[in-house]
């Protein structure tokens, strides 16, 4: 048995423009690390966080990768194991890009790995959702579930969980852009409206089915037609720099489709290849640099396997 | 060139319960009948209909076969043609088994038959909605698309019209039972809301992704618990006798999922094989027979070729 773990798990980009709260896939790049190990002593401790600016809580009551792990193992009936955990933010908080997700999703692997995989990983997700719980005031899983299992994932239903791995075409590519604005994801949330025409519902049904049954047939086309949002990305694109011209420059540069990863600031094109998807990042950085905004770039293709064991 | 030709198009299931406006199948039985000649005169007539009742018009501008037929005829640059139309309806008219839908669609198959197909099948479909849109008081596309196609089709985008025909198990049985009851479309239509809460179009649209990925993997059990409906249904069902006692009848039998077809009254489950789906028409046409209401019930694979010609 392990006595200590080190775990990358990726970023995600959640909704995927149309599938507001049950679509998201996850990247390869970025993602966070987190060094577990078992102290042969009683409860969790978090003895260092690098790459968070002093951001995220030391308390492992308060922060989401611990207070996670202290759930998983009150359900293994192993509430009192040592455990100590280093967590390594390699990237961005507040970034749109499941950031906090990353990090649960890498203590939960971490912990089910020391325990020789206890639970399988489809299991872990409802731990992870307490983790973003705790972390956007909201337990939902369109990031955890598409970090834990890879690719892109379908949540059909939050009451039972229902979670669906969905194919993806395999050359299928992310370019990522992360504006250095703020955008906190709880007002990100408030700024929707809580009732919506039932018209616009439908239309936004019909894409979702469009993009789902795209991926399935491997159909860029039908992907990129389907990945249009009428009721969030209207309110949530506020809040991003330029973001319709961005759109712009990443359309002509050759995306298939664009649009706001999770609640933002960041955006994403999917692509047919990772050099359109360099050539947008490239374009988008620019523009951000004109009008004066930071950014930082990401280009991946979807990624395939959830998180990794780095040693 | 031929000078005469009958044609057969099939009923059809709209909604298929999550899927309100976007999805629809078609099965083998019932359907409706056009017999149509070229008169080598000018203009349409409508020289017979049959099995109505008396209540579809025989003026040509306000019967839905002829009315489309005029539009084909307009669009192709031919707008005199001499035709002359006999409907003859093998089907219950306001079941909610898309009954107008037939008859346009086999007008509209039989006429571009006769010009050698002058258009493509899903060409049709706009000239089949404008059929809806005078039966129903509104053109939509969930029972005109798969009448045309055949099998399970989802309309993605009704601006730009975008019909994407999806695969299903290939052993995918419909029960359907047609409570001999009143609910004109235009009232059923009329009940329901026009906002939604954003909560429950997420629910929503987490089933819609369901049951299209379910049709693309084969997954009853995955179709099955996807077939929820928490924005129509709750309404709609009001109208029909004893819907919730047939729902459970239905699921007891062996469905895998049950609702309402279209509009209503009718209702409909899948099964996984013709004999499943027998015992439960009988099943709910014996308890409708127990609280005094008539009943037809029909049991189909679900359609795989959209009208045929029959001679």
């Amino acid at each position: 048995m392990r006595k200590s773990v080190r775990v990358f798990a990726p970023a995600t980009v959640a909704n995927v423009v149309c599938g507001y709260d049950v679509l998201g896939f996850a990247v390869n790049a970025p993602g966070d690390e987190v060094i577990m190990k078992l102290t042969g002593g009683t409860g969790i401790t978090l003895s260092k966080i690098t790459g968070d600016d002093g951001k995220l809580p030391l308390d492992p009551e308060k922060n989401t990768v611990s207070a996670s792990v202290k759930h998983y193992l009150d359900y293994i009936g192993q509430p009192d194991l040592g455990i100590d955990i280093e967590l390594h933010k390699k990237m961005p908080i507040g970034s749109g890009l499941g950031s906090s997700s990353a990090s649960t999703v890498a203590g939960l692997f971490a912990v089910n790995t020391l325990l020789d995989n206890l639970l399988n990983t489809k299991e872990l997700v409802p731990f992870a959702m307490k983790g973003e719980e705790l972390a956007c005031g909201y337990g939902h899983a369109d990031n955890v579930a598409p970090a834990l299992m890879g690719g892109f994932v379908l949540i059909r239903s939050y009451t039972p969980l229902d979670i669906i791995s969905l194919p993806f075409p395999e050359n299928l590519h992310a370019a990522i852009v992360y504006p250095e604005v703020d955008v906190p994801t709880k007002d990100a949330r408030q700024m929707i409206r809580s009732k919506v025409l039932l018209k616009d519902a439908v239309t936004q049904w019909g894409n979702v089915a469009g993009l789902v049954s795209g991926l399935f047939m491997n159909d860029y086309e039908l992907i990129g037609r389907s990945m249009t949002d009428i009721l969030v990305e209207p309110v949530r694109s506020i809040l991003i720099p330029d973001f319709y011209q961005l759109r712009e420059l990443a359309m002509d540069a050759g995306a298939i489709g664009f649009g706001i990863s999770g609640s933002g600031p960041s955006v994403f094109a999917l692509t047919k290849d990772a050099e359109t998807a360099g050539k947008i990042t490239k374009s988008l950085q620019q523009h951000l640099k004109d009008i004066a905004i930071n950014s930082l770039s990401f280009v991946s293709e979807v990624n395939k396997k959830g998180p990794i064991i780095l040693d």
